[in-house]
């Protein structure tokens, strides 16, 4: 009965949407906890986009590389008024990077440089490690036992299924080596903040003080980060470690926000914005970060293409997430007279997996939409959640001048695994479950893009 | 009434074999598929191997490290008669490793030197590549398709509980070398022997053939090979490669194999031999391959202890595995005139899973302890399995000399993920799994040991 129920009620959303199917299949919700989605080709742009371009990061040739594939891509796809607009980013090089424990006994480890870590000398930096579980661990550490030394950070992230971990132990990458060098450490490792158990080592951002002499940082496999934890805790002696660093910070860079449309009917002045960020770190090709929000993005907007909502649906892709957000703030700028009428933006910056849940940041009084789009994408098996939303890192200076957000929360569980690490490659990219977020993504975005009301405007985001 | 039935009988075996428990967790049969193991301390043998000593291939300085602590931790264990014995062992070392898609598209892959390839002169070659989707596909090729030219062979293996997919695909491995250059190829590039969707390539000895000139070969990540695949497949133009391997032969190396015993009581001079191997390949620290196998020879033999069994139970750490097998070669020269009195010979060489089949090779008329035996494993979820045991490779030369094995066939489906990768560490060793092993492998090992019949001598392998 319930399955019989659910698709009366997948047809009926699915003629109202008036959103006929490209292909033979069209989505047919089959259960609470998933659906067949029709292939919507997804996976090819990702494979595209990781094969012909792979790494990309801000400033680098790949990130020349990524814009003309995005401008090539949209308008093959389709899209109308497909257009770069120019954007001031980071540009950091990685460069060497070696480390080993060279006692008690010799082991090479696998680790790499956080992005924006200034390097060690040529020749390497060799001091005693000291140990701390957390960066409040290390705040209560005294001066003595860090100082002259290297601080590794034993931050052990935990799997969720909404990739929830992450938060909770990005803060050891971040402000790690702020932390550590207030205490006069010489360099900071820091576990992987990541789920796996390889020897792939996660990169991503981390931040300087200005206050604080900038001391060299890096992330260990959490293989590596384990030994490490091991061989101190063995206690037969001091471990000492040789880190040799060679990245480098290199002036602001030119590069672009891609943009192309699907143009709107008889409401074409206001605008649905897609978001995804087309750079990606240097060590894998960027598949699931964010190749896979690209594809969402291009996907649903081909999708709609096929009967053109009431509304304007933009899709941005951004430069510059990953180490900087110069595509975000340029974006927000450039278009600032325009706001007012982006009635809705959406980020994909979540890899490959199905939509879990749906929550929304706008004027509260406007939660007629909401409602609507919540009921819309309920037989799909996603729920409705009541937290705010948060729009994602390149929508959220939008989110700052009244843009109304809309989440969909992916499935994370596995994609902590890969990211930011050289293994993030199609090969671990999982095309049903694209499939499936193409087939949420499209529903929601019809929905908001052709309803009669909006969802006024936002309050200042609390976060 | 299964589980009850199962317990009695597990109840039995334990008392019948007399050994007493080390722990206040015994071992209990709980249902076909599973037990309950108790803590055998298994798992922290791996970790000592891999972080005090970590990678060991033969004839490298970790090699002789390995030696070191083999004899150091039998003693502390507790072993009788442990000494060394002398082994030449190859010598091979990796050194620089680099290749990259040059056009269409420039990619960097990650690829490893299979061990024993000759290298490429310094500065590297390029060259088109071309794909073969198997061996004989290559047999089956022209001249002129090959000829200076790389061929890349996109073998993908299949997973499977047993590990079987490995036998049906490694000959890509061993043999792509010698079929590629018979047809004028340049270098060899193979998918890497692994089931994995990672970035890790997967190392393991290949082969030359006098008659055929020696080529370069090394192993492409899977994901690579992968993408590899895909770009060739695009047919967009000539995809040409360039592949840097400073690998080398050295001459011969000394090395040894670790020998104690748990000497047996009134059958003394009659050997159980447990084997497994000292060295690993060099990309990780050796914790499945086979610290794992090491660790559940030891363990078993620690287990022993507690009540010595009749025969004497001889514990070889085997010199070079992995790329010669000089220690299988000189234990069995140097013991010629014993093996008579080695009435079986067992090796842990397939990681960290628990044991899902006996088989055996011995004298058909002396099926009696075999039947013993697999009676007694049976409560654990052990299947007898009647095809012949194959031995380890390390006792493969007592085999040809009338040895009887015994198979304890372990469950090998995440092994191939990880084997001959960087990803080879503890990180990777399910701890409970080992337990189970070193469970199975205790009752199995008293079994042997304490029967009043044998297993006859071997025929002659027919593999």
């Amino acid at each position: 009965m319930r399955r019989v129920a659910l698709r009366v009620v997948s047809v009926l959303v699915l003629s109202s949407c008036a959103a006929p199917s490209r292909t033979a299949h069209p989505p047919v919700a089959s259960s609470s906890a998933g659906f067949d989605a029709p292939d919507s080709g997804a996976i090819e742009l990702v494979r595209s986009l990781s094969d012909e371009v792979g790494p990309r990061l801000a400033g680098s040739p790949g990130d020349a590389l990524a814009v003309a594939w995005a401008q090539r891509t949209m308008t093959s796809l389709g899209l109308a008024n497909v257009h770069t607009e120019a954007a001031r980013v980071t540009h950091w090089e990685r460069g060497v990077e070696r480390g080993a424990i060279t006692s008690p006994v010799a082991q090479t480890v696998a680790l790499t440089a956080l992005g924006g870590s200034v390097p060690t000398a040529p020749e390497g930096l060799e001091a005693e490690l000291v140990e701390a579980p957390s960066l409040e661990a290390l705040d209560a550490m005294s001066d003595e036992r860090v100082r002259g030394r290297i601080v590794y950070l034993h931050a052990v992230m935990r799997r969720a299924v909404d990739g929830a971990g992450y938060g909770e132990a990005v803060s050891a990458r971040t402000r790690g080596a702020i932390a550590a060098a207030r205490k006069g450490a010489v360099a900071v490792l820091v576990r992987s903040i990541g789920t796996d158990s390889s020897r792939a080592p996660h990169t991503g951002q981390m931040r300087y003080d200005d206050a604080v002499t900038r001391i060299p940082a890096a992330a260990l496999s959490t293989a590596d980060g384990d030994m490490v934890h091991r061989t101190l805790a063995r206690n037969t002696g001091p471990v000492r470690f040789r880190l040799t660093l060679g990245c480098r910070a290199l002036p602001e860079a030119d590069s672009a926000n891609v943009v192309g449309e699907v143009p709107g009917t008889d409401r074409a002045q206001e605008v649905v914005l897609l978001g995804a960020h087309l750079d990606s770190w240097d060590l894998g090709t960027g598949a699931l970060d964010d190749g896979a929000g690209v594809s969402i993005v291009l996907s649903t907007a081909r999708a709609l293409l096929t009967s053109r909502p009431r509304r304007t649906v933009r899709v941005v892709l951004f430069a510059n997430e990953e180490n900087g957000l110069g595509g975000g703030r340029a974006y927000a700028q450039a278009h600032a007279d325009e706001l007012a009428r982006h009635v809705a933006a959406l980020e994909a910056d979540a890899g490959d997996g199905h939509v879990l849940r749906v929550r929304w940041a706008g004027d509260p009084a406007h939660h007629g939409l909401f409602d609507t789009l919540a009921s819309r994408l309920a037989p799909f098996g996603i729920a409705r959640d009541d937290e705010p939303a948060h729009g994602g890192a390149d929508v959220s200076p939008l989110g700052e001048r009244g843009v109304p957000r809309v989440d969909l929360v992916q499935e994370m569980a596995r994609y902590f695994d890969h990211h930011h690490t050289a293994n993030d490659t199609p090969a671990v990219v999982d095309a049903r479950e694209l499939d499936r977020a193409v087939a949420a993504w499209t529903v929601a975005v019809r929905t908001l893009a052709d309803a009669d009301t909006d969802l006024g405007r936002a309050p200042p985001p609390t976060h």
